[in-house]
């Protein structure tokens, strides 16, 4: 391995223990309130703090990072995305919707805490995402504002995702409808946590545009890569059960170009995500790292 | 029916067809994706325009009058406050929460839709919330931001109250708890509603803390009072079925102190919420009378 990748790794475990570490802190300082019935917030912190590749809260730090935003104002974005990507594995877990039992290696919220606490937890933590934002005395106002218009739009656009992804079992869709769904259901998320860091700079214009397509671009690479994996990989290493989106009728890239097409064509959109980065205005060396780690990951 | 209780009836109408008229605009402008599968937005119309009373709607529109603020500068606060209501009835109403198939005298959202979908619409409807007031060009950014953390602040809470709420079904629990959880699930956005009204104006200091006690007030009032109407009223009148928290073993103020004693503890906090009135610094008049509009609702 060479250095650079090394300093990247590093770098990476230390953003993952700063959001876990923030995270911990925000939920547990929510006022609790006196009545021991009450346990949204021990529900809220098993789903949050049970582990997770962070990978949303990475790339928001690094992005904030080379638009040279200190590392204390990315903080609270850093957990809002988070937070709206912990409910929304919450509600997709529930019976109704994906009906996943393990998540993260432990029971799923509502097998736990019961199908109705689950939901809660999940509204909970998406008005927490919104005040974590509003609350950061760091971050100017009007910048606020950008952040969190983005950050309703994303989650707005994952919702709809979801229902369109809930829409379509056992249909037979093209691409485009495929495209649509992933682009809402797990690209819109993404393309927040990227743009929340060059926002944080109140970076505008063609730098913006060019993190737009560089994360829809990744975004969807990312979503093709997982329908294979999820085909290809053991349970253990996933930590979830293998193949469950054949098993519920999904459709997928798989399922619709084949294993093969559909390797060629996360490959060719991780390759575009790449291209675009040159041209960004400053110097992009850690997320083009990002972006080849991702093209060889095996979960 | 004097003239000032009619022109307050007309007010009401008006600022009642004004919110409906917002949301319906709204949420027809979310733009729509091309998959003819997706109907989140349509699960989303169903729901916030089936009527109701827009109560908190009113209540932001009254407040905002009483503090001089141009009408079209509250339109999205007394969206976002109806968008939040009705994504907590969406889910409340859920087999797996309150379990009620009929809401505003028709089907509820998962009974017409299925539960995976109501509760996508509710998360929908939470985001949309806040972006409607991050994107209204009207308000100042700083003003944006105290109505959005407040926004999140009463969300978050009315999630606690409503998992307070069923986690003390079948329980014996003494009023402090009772209260509390009042206060969270219904009583915050009742504050919030009322608070928006003001905030709008940019009032701090002694007016807000009088509005922030008035609407504890009138928002515990008008709980114990559901509580009796709900003992008290015919089915059809309520739109819902009759007695449905005592079939449900929730507990209550008439379960626990009784029907009379509920009705004195109900009127004497909308006689202590009309005694603060006075004490503020503009003419309160128009919350005086749905004080006591509300003090003798049948409904």
């Amino acid at each position: 391995m060479n250095i650079m990748k090394k300093n990247l790794l590093e770098t990476h475990d230390y953003y993952r223990e700063r959001v876990n570490s923030q995270l911990e802190l925000y939920l547990s300082s929510i006022s609790s309130t006196k009545s021991s019935s009450n346990q949204l917030k021990d529900i809220m912190k098993y789903s949050a703090l049970a582990g997770g590749k962070r990978f949303r809260p990475i790339l928001t730090y690094t992005v904030a990072n080379l638009f040279d935003v200190e590392i204390e104002k990315v903080d609270s974005c850093a957990c809002a995305i988070e937070l709206i990507h912990i409910y929304s594995l919450i509600h997709d877990d529930l019976p109704v919707m994906d009906d996943d039992d393990i998540r993260h290696n432990q029971p799923t919220s509502h097998k736990v805490f019961g199908e109705a606490q689950a939901i809660l937890a999940g509204d909970g933590l998406q008005a927490l995402a919104f005040q974590i934002i509003c609350n950061d005395s760091l971050i100017d106002s009007a910048i606020k504002i950008k952040l969190l218009s983005l950050l309703s739009t994303s989650s707005y656009a994952m919702a709809e995702g979801q229902s369109i992804d809930l829409s379509i079992v056992s249909q037979k869709v093209d691409l485009k409808v495929l495209d649509n769904m992933h682009k809402k259901k797990t690209g819109a998320l993404l393309n927040c946590a990227i743009k929340f860091g060059a926002l944080l700079n109140n970076t505008s214009g063609k730098d913006l545009s060019i993190l737009d397509s560089f994360s829809n671009n990744i975004g969807l690479a990312y979503q093709v890569q997982d329908d294979v994996l999820d085909v290809t990989t053991s349970d253990e290493v996933l930590g979830k059960r293998q193949n469950s989106d054949s098993i519920k009728n999904k459709p997928s890239y798989p399922a619709i170009i084949g294993v093969e097409e559909s390797i060629k064509t996360f490959e060719a959109l991780y390759q575009e995500a790449m291209n675009e980065l040159s041209l960004l205005s400053v110097d992009a060396e850690p997320l083009r790292l990002i972006t080849e780690k991702l093209m060889r990951r095996s979960y």
